[in-house]
C-alpha cells in the first residue's frame, strides 16, 4: 500500500501542474480566496508555515546585526516621487488612498509597495554624523502591489514580506552588506526550506528600481520554471542624493552614504511546495513544517492503544513539533489527510507494536517504514528528519541538474525553450536588445548571472557577437 | 548623587506632563514622527519592546488553544456595510482607497480599521458542521483609523496591534471565550507590565460598535487619566445572521453561531511609559525591558576592567538580556543615558570592585544601589529583576489606590472631576442622559462597571433616581 496514492482529489502535477498547485493550496488549508479581489487568506496551516520561516530567519537577521523597526504603511505621492527611478518602477502598480473618513486628502498616499522612500525619510533625520553609522534596519510587513493576475503566494495583491535597509559610511561596507544578505537567503532556502538556488546578480534590464545592482537567488520549480526567490540591492549614494542625506566625517565634511535593500516573501510557501511536493499534496521540509511528526493511533479502541500514543507524544514535544490525531477518522483517511498537509514523519502505533515495544515510523518524502523500539525514539526521530532533510534537498538538486542544459547557439536556444522546461544557461554580449528578443521569440527572461562563472562558447546566443557572460534564462514565475 | 536628577533635558511631569510624555519617546529612541501626518515611525528601542510584548502574549493565546493567520488589509465597502452598527462606528474614520495604479476602483477599498467584516466573510465559506466549530484565531497586523488629533502609541492614525475573532456553538462558549482572554489581557498587564487594571464591563454607550457587550481592562495613569488597556467583545449572533453563517448542528438542523473579538494595541507601550515612567525618563518592566541588565566599566582604561566586563557580559547572557557599553562616553553619561532608556539594572565594574571580587547592582525604579559578589550573579540578578518587578507593581498599585475617588452625590462628584485626576467610583441609574451629562459638566467618561461591584449609596451620582451599578469614571486617553 505505501505505493498507493491515498488522496484522490489532487489533480495530478503531469495533468495540470496549475491546478495542482491550486488543489494544493487550498485542500491542505492554507489559504482561503477573499471578497478582495487579488488577496488571500492566509489560514492557521499556511501562517504557521510562515511563522516559522520568520523565526528562524529573524534569528538569521539578528545574528548578523540587524534590528526591527515598524515603517507607517502610507507613503506621501510626493515621497514616493523622490527618486525618479523607483516611482518610474512602482507608481503604475500602487493603490492609493484619496479619503480619509468624508474627507478627500490634500495628498494622495499610496499604500507600501516597498519603503526605501520611508526609510531614506527617516534616515535623513537621524543621520548626521558618521558616529550614527551604519543602520542596520529590518522590517516585518505586508506591502501591496496592485498586479493584474494573482496567484495564491505567488503573486498577489497584498503579500507579507521582511524588507532590510541599511546604510553604510561607504560604498564598499554597503556591497559586503548586499552579498552578506544574499549568502543568509542562500542559507536560508538551501539548510531550512531544503531548496538549491543559484547565487547571481541581474541584468540591468531586470534590475530593482533605483538599484545600481541586484543579486537574486533563483529556484527551479518542479515543471521547470524559474521562482525569484530573495533579491538584495545595492543602491549606492542615489537614494541619498535624493532625499538629502548627509553625514560629517571623520575630517568633518558632509559626504553621502551608501544604501542596501532586500527582502524575501510569502512567495518562499509557494517555492516550498512547487519544490518538493508531489501528487499527494504537499511535502514540508521539517525546519519550516508546523507538525514534524503526526501520531496516528491504530485500533485506536483496544486497550492501551490512546493512552501509549498519549505518552509517546508528551514525550516527544520536547524532541520535536509533535501532534496527535485522536479523530474518529479511520487510520487510512488520517495517512492520507498528513501526507497531503505534508507532514515529513507519521508514526503509527497498534497493539502489536506495543506489545513489542515498537512503533512505524513512515517517511513522507520517501514513504520509507521505519521500525522504531520506543526506547529510541528520542534519538532516532531527529536522525529522521534530518535525513528527510537531506533528501529532500538533493531530489531537488538532481532535478535542477536534469532540467538544467547548455544552448550554444540560436537555433540550440529556441529548441531547448521550446521543448525543455528547465534552466538554460548561455552567453549573452550585454545588449538590451538580445535580451528583449529572447523573451519575445523564447519566452525567456536572464534569470541572473551567475557567480559561478562557466565559459560555454565566446559568442552571445544570440547575435552571435562576442560575449563573455554566462546567463541562466528561463521561463519564470 | 542617588537622589539626583542626572538626566536635565527631560521636561519635568509636573510641569507639563503631556510635554514630558513627548520628550520620553523621542528621547529615548523609541519613536520618530513620519512624513505621513499621524503615523509614527517605531524605531527599535520601542519595536524590541513591542516584539517582547507580542511573544508573551503570543504563548499565552496559544497555550489557550488560538491559532494565528493573515486577513487581507482591505475590505470593499459592501462588505464593511453588512452589519449596521459596526459599519455606523467604523465608516466615518476609515481611509478609503479608491484607485489601483491608474485605475478608478469599481468599489471603494477601506483600509481596515479592524477586521470583523472580513473574519465573517471568511467563517461563512468555511463553517458548515458542529465540527467546523469553534474557531479559535488572532491575527498580528496593524490597522488604520483616521484620527483628528494624534499621539504617539496612544493615538495615531495607523498602530500595530492583535485582534482575537473567534465562532463558538454556544452564546456560553462565547461568553466564557471572551471572559477568559480579559483574564489573559489582566494577566499580562499585571504580571508582565506591572501595571495594575480594573475589570469590568461598559456601558452601552461605550460598547464597541456591533458588540452585544464590551468587557475592559482600564489602568491608571501617573497623571491620573484612565487608559483602556484591553478590550474583549461578545457579539451574540448577530454577526453571523448579519453574514449568514450558519452550521449544521448534530440533529441537522440549521443554527447561527456566535462569536467574540478582542484586541491590544501598541498603545500599551504608550501606558507601560504612563504608568512607571518618572523625571528620568523611561522605567521599563523588566518582563518586555529590550535590556534588563546594562553592564557599564568604570574606569575603562584600567588594566582588566574591560576584561571583567566583557567576561561578566558574557557569563549573564544565558540569564538576563544583557548588554555592555563600552564607548568612549563617561560613566555618568551613561548613566544618565540608560535611566533614560529604563533599563531595570544597571552593573557598575571599576578596579577596586574586582579587588573585591563584586560589583555594583542598581535598580532603575528605586536608585537602590547593591554590592553583589560576583560569584553569585546568576542567581542574584534574576532575583533583583523579580524584586524591580513587583515594586513597580506595588508602587503603581499604590498610586491607583491613592488617587480612587468615590463620590457619593452630584456635587462631590462635580468637585472631585474638576480637583482631582483619578478614578471616581459612583453609582449609576443606567440611563445614557446621566452619562452624557457627566461627560458634558464634569469631563468624566464610564470607564467600567467593574467585575467587583461595591455599593456606595443606592442613588445615581447624577440624578438621584435609584441605582445598583457601582461605575468607574474618569478623563480617559
Amino acid at each position: 500500500m505505501s505505493q498507493d496514492k491515498l488522496v484522490k482529489d489532487i489533480t495530478s502535477m503531469d495533468e495540470d501542474f496549475a491546478k495542482w498547485y491550486t488543489d494544493v493550496v487550498l485542500k491542505a488549508e492554507l489559504i482561503d480566496y477573499s471578497s478582495v479581489k487579488g488577496c488571500m487568506i492566509i489560514r492557521p496551516y499556511g501562517y504557521a508555515i510562515w511563522e516559522n520561516i520568520q523565526s528562524i530567519m529573524n534569528g538569521m537577521f539578528k545574528k548578523t546585526g540587524h534590528q526591527n523597526v515598524y515603517m507607517p504603511m502610507f507613503i506621501p505621492e510626493s515621497l514616493l516621487e523622490k527618486e525618479k527611478d523607483h516611482v518610474a518602477g512602482f507608481a503604475p502598480e500602487v493603490a492609493w488612498v484619496t479619503h480619509g473618513g468624508d474627507e478627500e486628502l490634500e495628498e494622495r498616499l499610496c499604500v507600501r509597495p516597498t519603503s526605501e522612500t520611508l526609510f531614506c525619510d527617516h534616515y535623513a533625520n537621524i543621520i548626521h554624523s558618521y558616529r550614527d553609522l551604519p543602520k542596520l534596519y529590518n522590517q516585518w510587513c505586508s506591502v501591496v502591489r496592485w498586479e493584474k493576475t494573482t496567484r495564491p503566494f505567488l503573486r498577489s495583491r497584498e503579500f507579507l514580506w521582511q524588507e532590510g535597509h541599511t546604510i553604510h559610511a561607504t560604498a564598499a561596507e554597503a556591497i559586503d552588506e548586499t552579498k552578506q544578505m544574499l549568502n543568509v537567503y542562500e542559507e536560508f532556502c538551501q539548510k531550512y526550506l531544503c531548496m538549491p538556488v543559484i547565487k547571481g546578480v541581474k541584468t540591468e534590464k531586470e534590475r530593482f528600481a533605483g538599484a545600481e545592482d541586484t543579486y537574486t537567488i533563483e529556484a527551479l520549480m518542479h515543471d521547470g520554471k524559474a521562482l525569484q526567490s530573495g533579491t538584495s540591492h545595492y543602491f549606492g549614494n542615489g537614494f541619498a542624493k535624493a532625499f538629502n542625506i548627509q553625514y560629517a566625517d571623520k575630517e568633518n565634511h558632509l559626504v553621502y552614504p551608501f544604501q542596501t535593500s532586500w527582502g524575501t516573501t510569502t512567495r518562499l510557501i509557494g517555492a516550498i511546495i512547487m519544490t518538493h511536493g508531489d501528487d499527494n499534496g504537499l511535502v514540508l521540509p521539517p525546519a519550516v513544517a508546523p507538525t514534524q511528526v503526526v501520531i496516528i493511533p491504530v485500533a485506536m479502541h483496544k486497550e492501551g492503544v490512546l493512552d501509549k500514543a498519549t505518552e509517546l507524544c508528551e514525550r516527544l514535544e520536547n524532541v520535536c513539533r509533535v501532534d496527535i490525531d485522536k479523530s474518529e477518522q479511520s487510520p487510512g483517511w488520517k495517512f492520507a489527510e498528513y501526507e497531503m498537509k505534508g507532514v515529513p514523519l507519521r508514526l503509527e502505533i497498534g497493539p502489536k507494536d506495543i506489545e513489542k515495544n515498537q512503533c512505524v515510523i513512515v517517511r513522507r518524502d520517501t514513504r520509507e517504514k521505519h521500525f522504531v523500539s520506543l526506547d529510541d525514539l528520542e534519538t532516532e526521530i531527529p536522525k529522521l528528519l534530518a535525513l528527510v532533510s537531506e533528501g529532500l534537498f538533493e531530489k531537488a538538486l538532481e532535478r535542477r541538474n536534469e532540467m538544467t542544459y547548455v544552448a550554444k547557439d540560436y537555433d540550440e536556444m529556441i529548441e531547448i525553450a521550446n521543448n525543455k522546461p528547465g534552466f538554460i544557461k548561455a552567453m549573452w554580449c550585454g545588449s538590451r536588445e538580445c535580451e528583449d528578443k529572447l523573451k519575445e521569440v523564447a519566452g525567456v527572461s536572464s534569470r541572473c548571472m551567475p557567480f559561478n562563472q562557466e565559459a560555454h562558447s565566446d559568442k552571445c546566443v544570440c547575435c552571435g557577437k562576442p560575449a563573455d557572460k554566462l546567463v541562466y534564462w528561463g521561463k519564470a514565475y
